[in-house]
């Protein structure tokens, strides 16, 4: 309190709109009109003060202290403690039930018939060291969420991370896996993709096993001595097809109540097609030591004390799966603190409840953070503050299977969103290390100003500088001192993307991480005996992801105007359109020349005559794309942005009507709704943004200018053309708003 | 024969001097003076025709029957048996013989004393599919060569490479190796630098020990599945100082007959000073295992299905060492067919007969190569043809401790060859593959003419077409399509040494290889079973080695002129002048950006504070030197260069008397040996070559004008000023050289 008046004194100026440039003072630098500003900074530094570390490590204790998956006794529990200390804090609270498809392993068999017989144990044993991990009785046993049925038999071959290259690298070798069981490491994709693309190629079955190079020994010391995967952990998660639609298989676009109108099952095509089964690297090892045919490139080959080959054969397997494919409740815990002036602008805060198994750092290590704010604000609220906007606090359920619980949510109230939605913030994990910050970009400059405000807890300077510190000392160079950290797009892999990428509302990706590596992930060992050995053990990363988060919602609930701006994203759309310009060029150029070197018959020559080698084919040229619409509306977009940055002078603020304000506010909510087409993406219009999506052979992994971008790398060049123009006129309609919203600072309306 | 005609009809002209651009007809294209060009193309073709792969085999099988390392009983019967082949071919043959410093152990024992106790077995055992692995009472132990001997006990530190960049990790790390054991794995360096560095550091005794993911099964298929190391395989080796000097290291400088001038032994700067022996992976896992400290960096990781830590301890090792300081004979077989115009003008040949053990691939490979074309040229000289130069055999003893019976032979007639000698053309194994070429730049084009002539029996297109091939398909930048390949520079590791960085005798280093990787180094493994398995198992190569290797000598014994140019010699060192330019403005700004770093205390923000972490300190800031000097006499060799190649007109070359021949080939001659000074590089006199040495703390590593570039990598910036005039000296006076050259073609002088 004492220093907020200081801050009252010093900073006694409207200071929206100010520059970029790092300000020694805490507090907001923009949105606010003094001394409104000194007032929210005053607030708070009390927000930070209801911040209790003991208490997110008793919450976390426990709502890990069971396996609670989606559908299961504990689930439940979760959801209704959750929504019990909502009440409790003052909340408008609900429970928000859907029926969801969550199939569950009846059946699952994995033998090694030939050369030798080999039984996967498919088991995680309990430890000692770990206190829930023998809850054997409650735990999903591992496996893949929608894998279909199966009972397949095949020689087995090793795709490596069985992405699209990886197939090529096959081709080249003469092996193909039509008829196949394959067996893939995670990583280098999402998990998803590996059955996809597996099945494309005409496989009939597909393994995913944790390599010990990327996730295990490899890593650092295995559990309990260190936090890695050891020999017998398995990483468990969805397989259906996300980057198509994620959510309830079976209720695309539509909340998934009782009573929606569902799919049958066999029609569902996020629904894998070849049966899918994970398994740890002691269950692999015997597998892959079977496999005979060419040596795997010298970048297939992962940590196992082997030779690794790719077969096919002689090593021949098993695969038998079969799923109890029940419809599962999903409850959501909404809890909603009503705006006093604007309530019908919402800022939307989650995190998942739902866990693979105990789920500790995934995703409770988040979920007490979000509590910490919910329960601070409420303190907040009972002393007579009450925010601007409303704000609205989220547990889902079932994100582990496929984001169901948010994206039902979002589905079902797709209308309201549209209208009223203001921003998403998401998280999901959290840990001792750096602040993590991804989303759209019109929010960059506002989160950057929030990471200089936040002071990391083992270095005593601000987040902000201790990840430049690291990016400096990494040589980063998209990093300049003491300018903004650039912040990553999101593509998918938590609850933001039914916000974002569906309903087209701003959002943010916050987490602390990269000082607890760990290998707990999806496994019975992501417990709370491992997080506070090495997850956070005294919790500080909590409470300052919740002091983080909980900025950008007092910021965002109570600014006088919201503190969107334009500058930055048309910046970072620029960099995206001279990637893929580049990006093109260089296709062209590797056509050219693979092309010279074919009819050259080099590659047949550089290949060794003693194995079998199979060169490439040549591929159609690629056209020079008309660029000119893009570039056109980037310089379209860029001068209207650096208008709304000129026009943002405190003056001009100061001088709005609280009715204009309210006004400005509504065209900034729209600007990252225009970003959407209704349409939606070629091939899969549920995700409607044009800017970013993950992508359809990446999963998680953004695409930016996803049209775009995606047509070019798969070589339609008339879909590109039609998807430049597409997204040029996106940015049209973008640039269109950002010019209304500067005709109203202005008063040229 | 028939072949041979068509080629005179085509070519009816004087072809010295033609351009670079590839022509369908072979035979030499620079040097021959027209008919001699056409009857010389006939003379290879005979000299082919007398090629019998089935000797190169019989050859080998009886060469590597026994274990064969200088000083033991067959290692004389190979050298008997080598001379007695060159005499039978009508050579002028004699055993030279030179009395060497050759330890042998007489005591091996390391052991794990704690926190377990292992003792490593430091055997190699025999394996019932290779005939001759079970010769153990011949066999060397597994040791490494003039390390010292000693009885250390310490905490074990595990080094990475061991190189001085390991070094400044651990640094950061807060670990020293003061009074500690290091184990470092083999790679990265030659291995000769490992326990040189360690003693630097203040470590006490070095374990060197080769990784299965660099050498073992990470690689592929272990012996005797696959050509690839097998646990308990141990790479043998020298770790003499030899970037110091190599040859005996009580001899320095001056022959090791029996009665030189040595050295105490005392006294011998080459040996280690601390003791030092290698480890196969089986011995080396329980050391590892047993480390506690740090994680060793994600890059320090090998192939063991361990965590890879650093230490110190709680391993604590004992090793203890000593050997028989013997003197061994060491017998170099010296063959000589006689000039018939140019007799003091010798072209030497080079593949040492000593093995660490059997050697069939090391050395016998090349070995056999060279006896076929000793044979082939043997037949040529009996069927009526001479040589215009003398030719020199030369059969290696003592070149596995460390270039010994190559050096010594050059220190002892060091006044002879650097009068005589026109280039000295080694090999040393070969295998399935590509050509690999490397050496004196003023050969690179006539290399690469021969390289179009020579048939990749594989493929059926040239050798130089097939590495063009191999490097277009890889992408790689510097080779153009129908260009000259740009040949390697030479460091260390084989006998060219004493003849290129110690006398300045122009090189050639030559051998295929690429496709039959392998993990016999140095081991009992590296046998006639392996090599027809894995190495050349029809001896194609063998064969194709021998007329590449013929056609050099061929050409070079009879040219007219020899065939020397300037302008990829010009080129080259072009590039390295830049190279160093660069790699000095880079230093400069990482030690700005370094600074600044440190000034802000960013290491230390970055670090994580729960890990031990010592920030780096400050260095000087790099001065802007001046490399013009080396600009300017650059632009003199340039022009020198051209100017050279421009008088070479056939015209030119075909009014030239004998004498003038004779003159201009001196000239010829001598342009390596003034780009050597008698004063050597800084702190290594017997180093005398100005442009190409083995690196100081990379071993076999080339470093390019190395007075310059390690002086400025050691940050010693007034040396490097020093040594920038030198080397510009140095090429002012080579430039002057071809002057002359030039002078004589142009009758100018």
């Amino acid at each position: 309190m004492i220093r907020s008046l200081r801050v009252g004194i010093v900073m006694a100026l409207v200071v929206l709109g100010a520059s970029a440039t790092p300000v020694a003072q805490p507090g907001p630098k923009r949105g606010f009109v003094q001394p409104r500003a000194d007032a929210h900074a005053a607030l708070e530094l009390r927000f930070d003060a209801a911040l209790e570390a003991d208490l997110l490590r008793d919450w976390m204790q426990h709502l890990s202290s069971r396996p609670h998956h989606v559908g299961s006794p504990f689930g439940k529990e979760v959801a209704d403690f959750v929504a019990a200390r909502f009440t409790e804090w003052g909340y408008d609270t609900a429970i928000e039930e859907f029926q969801v498809l969550f199939p569950t392993p009846r059946l699952r068999r994995l033998e090694l018939v030939a050369p030798t017989q080999f039984t996967a144990s498919l088991a995680e044993p309990p430890l000692e060291e770990d206190a829930t991990s023998g809850q054997q009785d409650e735990q999903l046993p591992s496996y893949n969420a929608y894998s279909i049925d199966g009972n397949v038999s095949g020689q087995l071959v090793y795709v490596n991370y069985g992405v699209p290259a990886d197939y090529d690298a096959l081709e080249r070798l003469g092996i193909d896996v039509r008829g196949k069981i394959v067996i893939a490491r995670y990583g280098g994709s999402w998990r998803g993709i590996k059955p996809k693309v597996a099945a494309e190629q005409g496989a009939i079955g597909c393994l995913i096993y944790s390599d010990p190079r990327d996730d295990g020994y490899g890593r650092g010391d295995v559990y309990p001595t260190g936090p890695y995967r050891m020999g017998r952990g398995v990483q468990r998660g969805s397989v259906a097809d996300m980057p198509l639609f994620p959510g309830d298989p079976l209720t695309p676009n539509v909340g998934a109540t009782a009573d929606a109108e569902r799919l049958d099952r066999a029609d569902a095509p996020t629904l894998t097609t070849i049966p899918v089964l994970p398994l740890s690297y002691a269950d692999a090892r015997p597998l892959l030591e079977a496999l005979g045919g060419p040596l795997a490139p010298l970048a297939w080959r992962g940590g196992l004390p082997i030779t690794y080959h790719i077969g096919p054969g002689p090593a021949v397997v098993e695969l038998e799966l079969a799923f109890n494919w029940d419809l599962a409740p999903a409850y959501d815990v909404i809890a909603t603190l009503e705006g006093s002036e604007r309530p019908d602008q919402l800022v939307i805060r989650g995190n998942h409840h739902d866990a693979w198994v105990n789920g500790a750092r995934d995703p409770i290590s988040g979920l007490v953070a979000l509590m910490a704010e919910a329960r601070a604000i409420g303190e907040l609220a009972r002393s007579g503050w009450r925010p601007k906007r409303t704000l609205v606090f989220a547990a889902w359920d079932a994100e582990e299977p496929g984001l169901l619980g948010s994206t039902e949510w979002a589905e079902l109230h797709a209308d309201r969103l549209r209208a009223q939605a203001v921003a998403y913030i998401n998280t999901d994990g959290n840990s001792r290390g750096f602040l993590g910050m991804s989303g759209s970009h019109t929010l960059e400059r506002f989160i950057n100003e929030i990471a200089r405000d936040v002071i990391d807890p083992q270095t005593d300077v601000s987040v902000s500088e201790r990840l430049a510190a690291r990016r400096q000392v990494a040589g980063n160079p998209r990093f300049q001192t003491n300018g903004d950290h650039p912040i990553g797009a999101l593509g998918s892999g938590s609850d933001y993307t039914p916000f974002l990428q569906h309903l087209g509302i701003a959002s943010l990706n916050l987490g602390y991480s990269g000082e607890s590596g760990g290998g707990s992930y999806h496994s019975i060992f992501d417990s709370f005996d491992h997080y506070i050995r090495f997850g956070d053990p005294t919790f500080e990363y909590g409470i300052t992801l919740a002091q983080t988060t909980g900025r950008v919602l007092l910021r965002l609930t109570d600014a006088d105007v919201l503190p969107f701006e334009f500058e930055s994203f048309s910046e970072t759309v620029t960099r995206y359109v001279d990637e893929i310009v580049t990006m093109t060029d260089e296709m062209r150029e590797e056509t050219e020349r693979t092309t010279r070197l074919i009819d050259d018959g080099r590659y047949v020559l550089a290949a060794d005559p003693t194995t079998t080698y199979v060169p490439p084919t040549t591929q159609d040229p690629v056209p020079h794309l008309n660029f000119a619409p893009l570039r056109n509306a980037l310089t379209r977009l860029e001068a209207s942005a650096r208008a709304y940055g000129d026009a943002l002078s405190p003056d001009a603020v100061a001088k709005l009507s609280v009715a204009d304000q309210r006004a400005l506010d509504q065209i900034l909510i729209r600007t990252e709704r225009v970003l959407t087409r209704e349409e939606g993406l070629p091939g899969r219009p549920w995700f409607t943004h044009q800017i970013y999506a993950p992508g359809f052979y990446t999963g998680y992994g953004v695409k930016t200018i996803p049209g775009v971008r995606e047509a070019i790398e798969q070589r339609d060049w008339p879909l590109a053309t039609t998807q430049i123009a597409l997204a040029a006129d996106t940015l049209a309609l973008f640039a269109a708003e950002v010019d209304r919203a500067t005709g109203i600072l202005t008063g040229s309306r």
